[in-house]
Parts: structure tokens; sequence; C-alpha cells
């Protein structure tokens, strides 16, 4: 919806490629117009934030993704430009305190740390739509939806309550702020263990290393048959890493207590003694 | 969507327009290509299904809204046509048999008989798509979601799985042949009412009347203080009729029980002792 809302015909757009739903995102883009992308991580396999872009003054927006999921890195900064930033924050939204004022458009599916799947947060100021000369289908139109506060069509009720509930839960913890504390915490937790173990290298940039996502490999792949006993035996789930990375991923979402970060790095440390 | 994927680049589709969502249907299209309108019933405030219309046979598709829930009519037959059949079935899918096979593309929300609000079932003809030439965004690609298994995206799994027990609901209740059997039974008992007692009248043609929708109205608007006050001290709620059309409209989708619509049938004999 992106381009459709904010390029112009015969416009351009620029892109940060940080990962796989960057590479969605540019693909998607480039359907509507010409796609710069500023900055790529692919011939390192996405284990880093691309740094030291430049941004086209002359693009219609810009575009980044703050955290990848399947590599397990995270932006810490966002670069300043004059023309609108677009960020896809669907899967750290609410976990750190970020300056919000600075991005123009904030999309977000809920299915992280906001609720059910099955509904998308937009957070977009008005004075940047209506500026690009497309005729834009209703149903993919921001101004229309914001027109209709968000009942353009009839929303999916479901989704939209849990996340309610699930926001007042996190004003309960503290806020974003307290919630930010904790999964700093639980991360420090996990890459400590990571960096401390001889057996485990992690696999992102550590100055990209992402709070929700850690990413991580053994050292020796002889002891996979060993460590994926173990883990299964502390009814861990869910724990290998994307085909693409190969390894361990631990998501470590909102929802999830140090208490089970702990129970990992127990099994992490079990190893050494097994191997 | 239909555009999208069905009409060719400077092709032509042909819409019947009988209601507030056909209107909407139609405008969406016309930002794809020419659109032709077959028949319209807006002259008569949609209260009947326009009839003895052509479809040309160079249209790309013909599009219908099988059920009109504003103004309580609903088609009784389909055109026999060589073009592929579109048609929006949101508000009366899973209430009658219908020789779905004439179709080549049903479109249904699912929060009228299906489940809860967040979802839509597509059914489509694979054999009719990717013909248009157009580049389609991906999520608005039938092609793309039939490839990933209705999973390109992640789905909204509550309203899916409600819609999955709902669909259960029905194959208990005897399958689509047996609701059909009391939706008839439902429908025929409001609408012989209306038709029996002198007070009231039918908003819709007769041949046209919707079982999923019951339009009427009073003979004498200075009855409607009295009839107000019987419906709702018999617990009934969402009576009142669209602002467009007016009166009173019961909605009695399958969920609703027969035993509800005769409580209204019973309010609408009592108003004949109070007046």
């Amino acid at each position: 919806m992106a381009p459709y809302n904010l390029m112009k015909e015969n416009g351009k757009a620029a892109y940060l490629d940080s990962g796989t739903w960057a590479t969605a995102a540019i693909k998607e883009a480039k359907l509507f117009g010409e796609t710069v992308i500023v900055g790529s991580s692919k011939d390192d396999n996405y284990t880093h934030i691309p740094k030291g872009y430049e941004i086209p003054a002359d693009a219609d927006y810009f575009h980044c993704t703050s955290n990848n999921t399947i590599f397990g890195t995270q932006m810490k900064d966002f670069p300043a430009t004059n023309i609108p930033v677009v960020c896809d924050m669907s899967s750290d939204i609410f976990s750190r305190e970020l300056d919000f004022s600075k991005f123009d458009l904030i999309y977000a599916g809920a299915q992280k740390n906001m609720g059910p799947a099955g509904t998308t947060l937009v957070v977009v100021k008005e004075e940047i739509l209506g500026k690009n000369g497309r005729t834009i289908p209703s149903m993919l139109d921001y101004a229309k939806h914001i027109k209709a506060e968000s009942m353009y069509n009839t929303p999916p009720v479901f989704s939209v309550y849990v996340s309610l509930l699930t926001l007042q839960w996190i004003k309960e913890k503290g806020g974003i702020a307290a919630v930010e504390k904790l999964n700093n915490a639980k991360a420090a937790l996990l890459y400590a263990e990571i960096d401390r173990n001889p057996l485990f290298k992690g696999a992102a940039a550590v100055e990209d290393r992402s709070n929700m996502n850690v990413t991580f490999l053994l050292n020796n792949p002889e002891h996979t048959e060993t460590f994926d006993a173990l883990w299964k035996a502390a009814s861990i789930s869910g724990l290998p890493g994307h085909r693409s990375v190969g390894g361990y991923r631990a998501s470590i979402y909102n929802a999830m207590p140090i208490e089970s970060v702990q129970v990992l790095v127990d099994v992490m440390k079990a190893l050494e003694t097994k191997v």
C-alpha cells in the first residue's frame, strides 16, 4: 500500500534491503515505479544492517524494515532525511521506545507484539497522503480508511479486541519503557551465553543484533543431535533457524518471560557437560 | 480484486446494479476500465432485482450481487452467459443450494453465515486467472494466494478457525439443503404475516424477496411509536431499516432460530390489538 499511496506516477522510491521482508516490499514497489536500493546486505546473507548509504533527496519516500526476523538483525538508528520515512515495524512494534515522530508511515502486522493475526496497525501522517496523483482502489487508500475511522470495511473485531487487551497489558506492565527494559535483559542474558559458551556463535553482526529474534549457530555441527535432544527435553519449541540461515533462532517477543530465556541458557550450558 | 484479476487492459466488464454493494463494486471497477451497467433498479430505490438485461458477449466478466442486505432483495435465478460469472455472495453464502459450478468467481465476507468478521471466502476457477495482461500487486493476485494455499500472508487464524466450526455446525444440521429448508420456513413465516397483517407491507418486490433480510414498512407511520415499544419489550434488537429504505429489516441469517422469528410475528399480531 505504501507505493500506491506515496509513489508518484513516474516517481521513485528509496528502499533499504535488509532482509526477506524488505526484498518482498521492493518487489511490489517495482510494479509502481523506479525503486532505488540505497543499501543492501544481501551479499553478506543479511547478517548485518546496511550503513553509510545515501538517500536520494528527490525520492518520494524512504522505506526500511526495523527488525529482520529471519536473520536476527535490528535497526538501532534510523537515517535523517527530509523525505517521508516509511517503516515496516511488524516484528518489533511496542518492544522499544523510539522517536516515533520521525516516521511518516509506520505499519505493523499485529501477530508479533500486538495481538492475533488478522489485523495491521497503520500510523500515517495525513499530510503525506493524496499527493501522488494516482487513482487508488478504495480498500488500498489510506485516506479512505482515515475518513471512515478504520471502519471502511467491516473490521476484524476479534483481532482488534485482543490487540486492545494486549495494549492494556503493556500499559499495566509500565508501558513500552518497562517492556523495553525487560526485552533488553532477556536479549542480554541470551547473547551473553552465546558469546561466553565456546560451543556457540552468534549469526548476526554484534552491533545489529535483534532483541526480538536471537540467531545463533553451533561451532561444531556434530553437536546438533545432542543439543536438539537437550532443548526438546526442556520443552522448548520452534528453535530451529530459518532454512536460509540454519542454526537456531530464539524469538523472544514481548510475551516471552525471562524465565523461559533462562531455560534455554541452562540448556546451552548443559551441552558443555555432554560433549 | 475482481477487476484487477479479470479485466483486461482496455477491456470492459458487465455489472448488474442491484443495490449498495453492487454500486460500490461498480465504482471500483471503473478505475480499471470500461464498466457496462447491464441492468439497474436504482430508479426504483433497488426494491427489485433488474431482469431482462443482456450481457455483452465481449465483456471480460459479468458481476452480480446475490443478496442485497439493505433492500431485502435476492437473486433467485442467475443469467446464462458464456463469459465468466463473478458473484458477491457475502450475505447469503451457505444459505441455499445453487448450481455453484455455473459461477467462475464467488467471494463472500465471512461475517454473515460463515464466521466472525476478518476473513473472506474466495472460490475461483483457476482457468480464468492470469489472462488479462495486468501486473497485479501480490496481495491482490488470486493466483498467488492459490499457489501459497491461502497462506501467502499470515492468515487470520481465529476467523478461519471459527468459520471451520460454523461449517461443521452446518454439516451437523444436515448440510445446506437442511439449512435452506429452515431458512425458507423462517422467511415464509415472516412474509406471511407481512402480507396478512393489514398494518404492514413488504418493501421489496414479492418475486425478489430475500430469505436473509426481510424489509417491511408500517402502512401508517403513526403506529411507529407503539410498534417500536412492542418489539423492544420483546427483547428484539437491530430491527430498524437502513436509512435509505426506512421501516424495518429483520436479518434472519442461518444462526437465527425460527423461534425468534415467531417472536417478531407475535409482536406484529399484538400491534393489531393496540391500535
